[in-house]
């Protein structure tokens, strides 16, 4: 099965286990709305595409732990779009979970989310249980409250941030998180790894940056501009849209040439060289051509 | 060490251990408001004494998972409070999360600490990995959306609730997960041990039903009479505190008669007595001596 296919059958599964028995109605669509259809699906093919270079032979694993970034993902757009977040009515081009279900629900389905995703992965781990304590450990530095997915949605609420930091927690953690999970899945050692993460981090925050200040809703399925209307830090406010294309052309090149020596090196490579492209809004890409 | 000491020492710990690097100073504040001082502990005591009930030798295991049952439960309390659900002001004698620190933070307090309760599992149960799946297995359950507490606090936005599932959900499940969680944090037998969450589940609730409709705002460290003015089901609304009360008695002899035959059998029964004592309100207490 191709990785996006993988990656749906794997989510449908989790979510169908989550809500089979007892689960009440509303939250159980929510659930889904919140899910499915979904967005690029960037992290878990990064995820699964780091196990496949370093020879997965198993795929149960990487699966679940791919669908489990993909959930805490999910989980922090959920939390980040509620009102007293970003109060955002419109996400992957329809309604956001509380616009739709109520905040109750919005704040239950980003909860439900993270308790399934850490069990996703200790399921599929009956096999290899030593594999669950790092494996968990990874994701849970990723998304915590330390450095993680939290941390960043956190800084949002203090006096003194360190840009450079608040990014790094809110956007790259989960990147460096979907990198060294895929390579711990297959019991490789995953520090080689972690610098391809950082850096295909980096590349996205530039990349979001530009997409907020030059792409369209169409293109975002949200709204855009939301960063200066916000008065949240941005690459481009500082560099410019100039500057900030010329920094993230470098940002990407630099992690290709983070990939560690391996089998799979080749097709990762062209999986970020598409990625970055895909993720140029519309009309630079082609000023650019 | 006694029983209390080792939940707080092992909830420190925890606490430290999550917020020790590159926490935002706020969220951090925020984590140790919504865990210290806690409450009665109930339910880290429970689980630690189904764990000597069962002979633990390692103490290791049984602490972490009591901790993180009552990471759970402080995480539920933390977002059943926000303006959404409950809207309180009150929680433990203090202000709550949100009117502390605000929703945003609340928020991103519940979802750490139930990042952190998977993790703390995890964690100490490197010499045992097998214990990992069947652990979070059972703690998922007992907190996620089929059954757990997120299911409890979702049945809320239903129109049509069975108050018996809704019950058994919001407040069963955790003293279900907390003893069954317990057994198996030494390796025993869960199974025989179920019986004895739901029924110390459903005293629980009777009795919280009986603090709300009879108990002071002092007893509570919380507003009382919240069931009648946010119209919920109670069970003093259907039988009247004298049935209540019978009811309660009745359930705490049928909790104690599910003790599965083992060494520490007799503690369990003390620790059942006294808790059902403690949270009958002083009032009806004393008019029932």
């Amino acid at each position: 099965m191709e990785i996006v296919a993988r990656i749906e059958s794997c989510l449908e599964d989790a979510i169908d286990r989550a809500t089979a028995e007892q689960c009440p109605p509303l939250l159980a669509q929510a659930v889904r709305h919140a899910v499915f259809p979904g967005g690029a699906r960037v992290r878990p093919q990064l995820c699964l595409s780091v196990a496949a270079a370093c020879s997965a032979t198993d795929e149960q694993i990487p699966d679940a732990v791919a669908c489990a970034i993909e959930m805490m993902h999910c989980a922090s757009l959920v939390h980040d779009d509620l009102p007293c977040f970003d109060d955002a009515d419109l996400r992957r081009g329809k309604e956001t979970v509380h616009t739709r279900f109520g905040e109750p629900i919005a704040v239950l389905v980003g909860d439900a989310l993270i308790v399934e995703a850490f069990n996703t992965v200790s399921l599929a781990c009956a096999h290899k249980p030593e594999r669950i304590a790092p494996l968990l450990s990874c994701i849970s530095r990723s998304v915590g409250m330390s450095g993680g997915i939290i941390a960043g949605q956190a800084w949002e609420s203090e006096r003194d941030v360190d840009v450079h930091e608040y990014h790094r927690a809110k956007t790259g953690s989960l990147f460096v998180g979907a990198v060294v999970s895929g390579a711990i899945a297959t019991g490789a050692n995953p520090e080689p790894w972690r610098p391809l993460g950082q850096k295909i981090g980096e590349a996205y925050q530039l990349a979001d940056d530009l997409l907020d200040a030059a792409g369209t809703q169409a293109e975002c399925g949200k709204p855009v501009a939301q960063d200066s209307s916000h008065d949240r830090p941005s690459a481009v406010a500082r560099l410019g849209i100039e500057g900030t294309m010329k920094l993230l052309r470098q940002t990407v090149g630099e992690a290709v040439a983070c990939i560690p020596d391996c089998e799979g090196a080749e097709d990762l490579r062209d999986l970020i060289a598409a990625q970055a492209t895909r993720l140029v809004p519309a009309k630079l890409a082609k000023a650019a051509a």
